[in-house]
């Protein structure tokens, strides 16, 4: 008599369940069995983690949560937004990230094996951004209160040498330069949810733009301040810029780059291009005698090869955003008072 | 004619829209008229800070998510235990807090004045800690899709000079000690959230430890290991640290302090209290030449007034955590393998 085969394939997928998250040994195993193989997370656990910091270092420090939905999307998913964003914060401060940490928000029921794909991801553009998370905490909500999963990203990065950029240093004269075309993530995600049969996939532009920031700052650019258009996207970032700066932006809408696709999916929605949020596209300000230095460090990279200035900085009136159409007419840029559309990051 | 009086309420409640969280008006609104006003944060946005580390210091890095269920709890609320939490997270590490991110993740429909509430409460746990929330992220998650609100905080700290702790310190023969009695928070918690009717109410221990190791430090203990016995209480912590050190750990039941509240209900329950989450303890491992001066540090303060000595490494079976009870008696501890409490931090 011969003992049955084992089963080669388990009886039910493993899932979240809130035992997961309750501290003790199932906790135990998923942290050390799924969670901090799939980020190479090794040594011992701890609570927190010593960082090495060169001597010397001015630090930035940004979080950024990501609630996307779908969490795959053409041209990203959530792990690569919710790492790509926190380091994209910092860029904005001049700084290269240095360490990541790692918070989740699992729903009970979410497939483990979508879990692994996840942190997969979170590894695979922390790679791709020269940096790791060191350091992470797991929650497991009930089912129905939560999306899957929900992701909570902190970052430090040190701010290259020389640099002091904020709004605080924008001024009259200022050109603004957007470093590559714009709206592509918000109607990546609209496609997709929506489930638009766009003739070509518009794939997101979910990206560091930790590159482009080096190419700047080793021209010897002088930056006065750097934005990242995401959420409320280019029109959002202008007019925050203006109110914090307290002066008037004016942009010409011809040379903002927008793909052709980008702009048909928009006009057939009516969808404002310039609300759509990016996820790999740079506002660099810089002084006007910096501006062609500016451009070609950020061309000088396949990320950057459609930069284009956009916009100069005006006394006029503090907070306000005014274009110039492609017929040469001019209109007040709208602020959105909302989304066009929501959890998009 | 005179004209209608004003309202003077507003005739719905403000409550937390999806447009809230799209990065347009509506989300500039929310940031600069309810959270950065409720957490003191001033001067213009950005997307990073820029934090002032003292020369040399040695940093540690940790994240904490709070997904605690109700969001008001007897001795605290979502908002402290989101910066104890972290806080703590920071001491194990022997470090003090210098900055904190915070990332919301908020659910259509909560209403703004619970949002200012918890604000309110995570800057006021701030203060207590001496340290202050200098960025963060909001996004918003469709009705349904959330529970109000999920914090993330994650927090910088400076590690205090020559302190070096870790599993990797721990020797046979060291004491373990605990700052206070244990159980103290999942009970509180699971008072409230099931309604017991309990004759006095317990409260959570939720505090942070900083003053604690601050006792210690100044005391010259030679520390070896520190943790916060959270999610999966004293059980987990000490069965972690075994498995992480290669050790046994010897806990003398009779030693370890409960309060006779808690106690009462875990047995009327039959859960263990030994494995109910506190969240203003500190475990603390020294060589035992140091056990009575660290005990010593610990009493002179109100917060560690019932610390004890409870227990002792041994060469042993690593892993293993070995008890003998009020009877003599000796039993394996169990490191529980589901949570007895869902969502209590």
């Amino acid at each position: 008599m011969s003992s049955p085969p084992a089963c080669p394939v388990p009886l039910a997928p493993e899932v979240i369940q809130l035992a997961h998250g309750g501290g003790g040994r199932a906790t135990w195993r998923l942290l050390h069995e799924v969670v901090r193989p799939a980020l190479g997370i090794t040594g011992v656990s701890a609570d927190a983690a010593e960082l090495a910091v060169p001597p010397g270092a001015r630090l930035a420090f940004t979080t950024d949560a990501s609630v996307v939905r779908p969490i795959v999307f053409p041209g990203g998913d959530i792990g690569r937004l919710a790492v790509f964003g926190t380091v994209n914060d910092l860029a904005t401060a001049g700084a290269r990230p240095i360490a990541l940490s790692l918070s989740l928000v699992l729903e009970e029921g979410l497939p483990i094996d979508v879990l692994r794909r996840v942190l997969g991801s979170i590894a695979a553009a922390s790679r791709i951004a020269g940096v790791r998370v060191v350091t992470g905490d797991t929650k497991v909500v009930d089912r129905g209160r939560g999306d899957g999963i929900y992701t909570s990203v902190a970052g430090i990065g040190v701010i290259a040498p020389g640099v002091d950029v904020g709004p605080h240093q924008i001024r009259a004269g200022d050109v603004v330069i957007v470093s590559g075309d714009v709206g592509r993530h918000g109607v990546a995600i609209l496609s997709v949810r929506e489930g638009l049969g766009f003739e070509a996939t518009i794939e997101s532009d979910c990206a560091p733009v930790t590159g482009l920031l080096d190419a700047l700052v080793d021209a010897g650019t002088e930056l006065h301040c750097l934005r990242d258009p995401t959420r409320g996207g280019l029109s959002a970032a202008l007019h925050e810029l203006a109110i914090d700066a307290g002066v008037e932006i004016a942009l010409s809408e011809p040379d903002v780059p927008v793909d052709g696709r980008v702009a048909a999916a928009c006009e057939l929605l009516g969808l404002d291009p310039f609300a759509m949020a990016c996820e790999g596209r740079l506002v660099v300000i810089v002084p006007p005698d910096h501006a062609a230095r500016a451009l070609a460090a950020l061309r000088s990279r396949p990320e950057g090869a459609h930069a284009a200035a956009i916009a100069r900085v005006a006394a006029g009136t503090a907070g306000r955003v005014v274009a110039t159409t492609v017929l040469g007419t001019r209109r007040l840029l709208d602020f959105a008072a909302s989304e066009q559309l929501p959890r998009i990051c």
